[in-house]
């Protein structure tokens, strides 16, 4: 009898699970579940579309209907799982018009997701609080800048917040985001490197006010503006980007164990403390490279090698996942911001001593037109001199810097290290002395 | 008595040793020595002068009459060192205007670099055949194209031939770029990935000919045109690259010993055989990070890292130079090509057993407007599984592409190590699965 996979969640981590398990077994049934109307799309694409970059939220649809064709994968979109029997293997689920099935699994791969937050904030039941999680939440955006909405207001900095703030501000509305921490993206960068993507934001015409909690949504049925520490702002349009929370309740009631983090505890082949039910993606713990503790990461890559590792063992092979460092990117107008392993921040909430050295430096040889600046900013573990994170924010190649010291933490490189290490260059692509060793050897300098 | 340090040559590498001594010792005498008219300028720089896209090439002089005053170095320009004598330890020099002198050193540090190389060509005598090497030949074949030269022969496809055939492209020539071997850029791909290169080439309208020798230089005084593989080219502008040589008859003179590549032999402090005598920078020796065997890498990333460790060690510190791994990169109109670690060829050459993986991928999501696809091949040794080499050719991001798996290759990273690893990931920089882990996934396939 062929294996029956059911997975729950038909996005990244979801069809990647699929996929991986259709390369390890070719005769295993495998079916995807997604309360959503659209399978397979792109979340990190959404904040693009807004912006105009992108025509259309159907060009984020990567994997079409003829995919699951090819891949014999049965996928059930707009219906729900209601409830996961692990005692005999099942899944109820209802569809859209009310239909009922229980569908008998040998592995089962939760990749649930994770959906927008928002406080407990008064009137918050108000109608008009967007979000951006899914294709219909890009939609119903922009379907309020069609109808003429000016001006904006985002409650949160985080990555998904600014790309928004940029995106509205890129379509011509006036916006104004509000932080509750003193600084934006504060799960991402150190304070001093965050300062400087403020300022490009504040210039580029971004209202930025950080230390202030929304204390309050205004309007009668429709919300027409916030309070804001003690600050009313009116706008057309309101965005919350407050964060997501994972979907866990579904596996919570089945028996499957939370981790420290909230999110549904894995082990290195993604299984869950419940026999034969893997978990993958927003809803699922990891293990951080550097402080080898639980850790969750809500990132695209992060959930492709989830559903990886998972889909490969789901068929009856066998996948570790090896950790996950927190290698993040975005670009906000033209400036990119990266970040891999530890900020300086997290490093001392970790109790880990460290050094860090700052930089700025030029992106192509100085003569060569079109330089811009690139700043630096390595985290290194004192002791060790190992490198254990860094922030990079720049014009041009904030990605593959981020890899590349991505390789170098993943392989405990030291600083003395990356301070000679080889390193190639071209005037028209970067400098002779690598923006990467030049912090590193500022770092070495503080060390001595 | 302060002590002396006297530097032949005064560019990348004889630059950035002064600097290093300089901020070792901050009392040194420190003296550099160059036959050239202009001292511490970007010899990378000039094809991309010549292109057009630098306006000068006074913008290539990286270090200014200011900068010697302010680190306090003696600059001595147009001044040739006749004789180094290593029993009293001094310099004989004589200037433009005939002066002589003995310069006492008590450390002195060779970076005489290399000159450009034409082989024993019949007719090689004639007037008109160029090359790229300094500032002053940059400035004659700009002389040669304001004169109206309407054609141009490139003799030699590595990168500084293609540079230069691109160059003269740019500013309106008819380009012929001839080559000995059966592809371009020999030194650097291998052949399965310089056609993607060549193929550029000649859609651009560079004519290139491979597998064909320079046999003789036609016309009377003047080179009018070229006989190669049995065929005459004629031409108004002939650029030799086919090479450099090693300047270093001035210290085998003085006892200083070469090594296996006909480079001064060193050890990981820069020194020579002959006491307090330094070598770096072109004309130096250095280990492959790989093989561990003599490797000479005439880069200007690695003259200025051998230029620190010598310079430290000039002027009483403590510094080693950790091996060569031949990273480097060049940008061909708009595309990037780069290479790190052995190419598969020289595996073989080496003797090392390796599986290769080549991937074709993108530059952006797929969705995201102005995606450009991007070639990865990488080299790795079978039965350690380690990566030793790679090579990537595409529109964005090679540099730090190269970058990372340099990284790699010097942490031992071993292929499926790459595959598992941890990298960043937005749809306006980068693909959810970065191309350096998928030519893992495709070196991991053939290793099954």
């Amino acid at each position: 009898m062929p294996k029956r996979i059911v997975i729950i969640g038909a996005h990244a981590a979801g069809v990647d699970a699929a996929s991986a398990a259709r390369k390890t077994d070719r005769t295993a049934e495998i079916t995807l579940i997604t309360e959503e109307k659209h399978a397979g799309y792109s979340r990190c694409g959404l904040p693009f579309v807004l912006a105009g970059h992108i025509p259309s939220f159907q060009n984020l649809i990567v994997f079409p209907p003829s995919f699951y064709q090819m891949m014999k994968l049965n996928l059930k979109t707009e219906t729900k799982v209601t409830k996961i029997n692990a005692g005999n293997k099942t899944v109820e689920t209802v569809d859209k018009t009310g239909k009922t099935e229980a569908l008998p699994y040998d592995s089962l791969i939760l990749a649930t997701g994770a959906n927008s937050f928002t406080p407990p904030i008064k009137g918050k039941e108000k109608q008009g609080i967007h979000s951006l999680r899914t294709l219909e939440d890009g939609e119903k955006i922009e379907e309020a800048i069609k109808n003429g909405a000016k001006t904006a207001v985002v409650m949160g900095a985080g990555l998904i917040g600014l790309e928004v703030a940029v995106a509205l501000q890129e379509r011509g509305l006036k916006v104004t985001v509000v932080e509750l921490l003193p600084q934006i993206l504060p799960m991402m960068l150190d304070a001093d490197m965050a300062s400087m993507i403020q300022e490009m934001l504040q210039i580029k015409g971004i209202d930025i006010l950080t230390g202030k909690g929304v204390e309050e949504f205004l309007g009668t049925e429709k919300v027409t503006g916030i309070m804001a520490g003690g600050q009313q702002i009116n706008a057309d349009l309101f965005v919350s980007a407050f964060g997501v929370r994972a979907n866990t309740q579904l596996a919570v009631d089945a028996g499957v164990a939370l981790g420290e983090t909230k999110t549904i505890k894995t082990n290195a082949r993604m299984e869950t403390n419940v026999k034969d039910i893997y978990a993958i993606g927003d809803c699922a713990e990891s293990t951080h490279i550097v402080t080898q503790k639980p850790a969750v990461q809500q990132l695209g890559t992060v959930a492709v090698r989830h559903g990886k590792v998972a889909g490969i063992n789901a068929a009856g092979g066998y996948a570790l996942f090896t950790g996950v460092l927190g290698s993040a990117v975005t670009r906000l107008y033209d400036t990119e911001a990266g970040v891999t392993g530890l900020t300086e921040a997290a490093a001392q909430r970790a109790r880990i001593d460290v050094a860090t050295g700052t930089i700025t430096s030029k992106t192509k040889a100085d003569y060569y037109p079109g330089a811009r600046p690139i700043k630096v900013k390595l985290v290194v573990e004192k002791e060790s001199q190992r490198i254990i994170g860094a922030q990079i924010i720049g014009g041009e190649e904030v990605t593959q810097r981020i890899n590349a010291i991505s390789f170098a933490i993943q392989k405990q490189m030291t600083v003395r290290e990356l301070a000679k290490a080889d390193t190639a260059y071209a005037p028209p692509v970067c400098e002779t002395w690598e923006p990467l060793v030049l912090a590193a050897e500022m770092v070495l300098m503080k060390l001595k």
